[in-house]
């Protein structure tokens, strides 16, 4: 199960890699610069939370992860290239896959850990979300996550539902699957039905 | 005595949260937002610091830092909801006493880790100020703290008034207390009077 | 060979000093943003680089890298109010010799720390360029390093050098040189003769 489990992993990293080369694109940055936003974007929430917890970072050891980046990468430039369009609901879908995946890992490292489940949550989250974020900063967006989309939010779900199964006593293979599930199901719910936060708007 | 520095440390994290929320009220963001927002003002300078130094980071162990976060951040948006506007002139009095408590916190962390009196100094301040720095970098302000105020040199006054007492064998107490209302004296009278760093212009 | 090692080092961080204050002064900052600028320039790709190794970071114990950095935005900030103007084409051979020094140093560490050679190209990259990056997005740059000259790219080629000649089997100081005139080389020609990456531009 652990190897099918660092497949799953790759499979995030590389989804999370494409939205970073999608954005490199929409800034007509170079081939280095693709690269660093595709790398920030796939482990930049892992490395963060690696190094808070003050565990070796995740890919220090296992270059594969940044093999991955590499290809998702190229492919993805190379698509861009031929067809000049880009199937952005496929990666909708395929982000909330990653959105998910990242969510479960985080969850399970920091529990791993040793931390208390509200950490942990906010470890969880953190991995999923920071990556986009410093992406979002180094091109200077204000940050997509911060805006009002039920996004992040749905982290905290999944990682409120991961935590209960944790403390009702199942096995973690069933806690890990309830908080992807929840993760994954109210993400997808949310693209669907264009669920938003309420923005925080006074009378300014 | 460590109970007490503790609330103080509580106390000083809720100011900076509250300081993130109001950027984040200025800039339109979403719940999730603010939490971000608040919570990166207000430990990311602690974060950076025991990363650095390599120690546990600080808040990992300790959930109520976050929970005061959270607290805060809630009770300045229902305030914000209600009277649609916001006490400045008190918050500003309040950050000058987070940012000197902050100091004291790192040089003491610091000095403890058995760095010497200059990285303490750099350490102090790091904590007090990186936090504000990041939060404007999120939300693409040219960081407010590189700008003029007389803000960060405060902290550096403070440290080394900290250090001189630790040199000339004062209690730790004492030392504390010098490092904390040396920062507290010098930012009250910058903000009362006005004091301004020379802007670096040149003819350009 | 080792003190040797450290005056080089000096050398690169006055120089990455150098640069950072230069962007201050563009910037319209005052002293304190001059020191953060410099400092972030000069030593924020080192200080990642060790966060993620979870080495210790080389400036804590060592304040004169600090001392570099301070002696070199004084300096530059005098020569600017003197001089109202600057030898941009000396600091870019500066900033060349900066930047293959760091990838070396970058490189060795990693080496040294156990790292495979794909790992050790990145961190020695990493080294030379976050530093730069880092302070373009506190100014609110898009990073020059992502837009199009051939900088990051020198890192790369430097590094493979390095690596290939570990391979071989030379000696340790053979390979250093070997990666630290790769990229120096490669860099002056690139200025020299305005090489580009492609920059990624689409039909959008």
């Amino acid at each position: 199960m652990a190897q099918w489990l660092h497949w799953i992993d790759l499979f995030g990293v590389a989804v999370f890699a494409i939205s970073g080369t999608l954005m490199a694109y929409k800034k007509y940055m170079d081939g280095f610069g693709v690269v660093v936003l595709a790398s920030v974007t796939a482990i930049g929430g892992g490395t963060l939370r690696d190094m808070i917890l003050d565990l070796p970072v995740f890919w220090v050891q296992q270059p594969d992860f940044l093999y991955a980046i590499l290809l998702a990468a190229f492919i993805t430039i190379v698509w861009l290239r031929i067809t000049h369009k880009f199937p952005y609901q496929i990666l909708l879908v395929a982000d909330a896959l990653g959105l998910a995946f990242f969510n479960v890992m985080g969850l399970q490292k920091a529990l791993n850990y040793g931390t208390g489940p509200f950490i942990a949550i906010v470890m969880g989250t953190m991995t999923a979300v920071f990556g986009g974020l410093i992406r979002d900063v180094i091109c200077r967006e204000i940050p997509l996550v911060l805006k009002g989309e039920l996004y992040a939010t749905t982290c905290i779900f999944g990682g409120m539902l991961y935590v209960l199964c944790t403390l009702v006593d199942t096995s973690a293979s069933m806690a890990m699957l309830s908080g992807l599930l929840g993760t994954l199901a109210l993400r997808l719910a949310a693209i669907y039905w264009h669920w938003q936060l309420p923005v925080f708007k006074g009378s300014h």
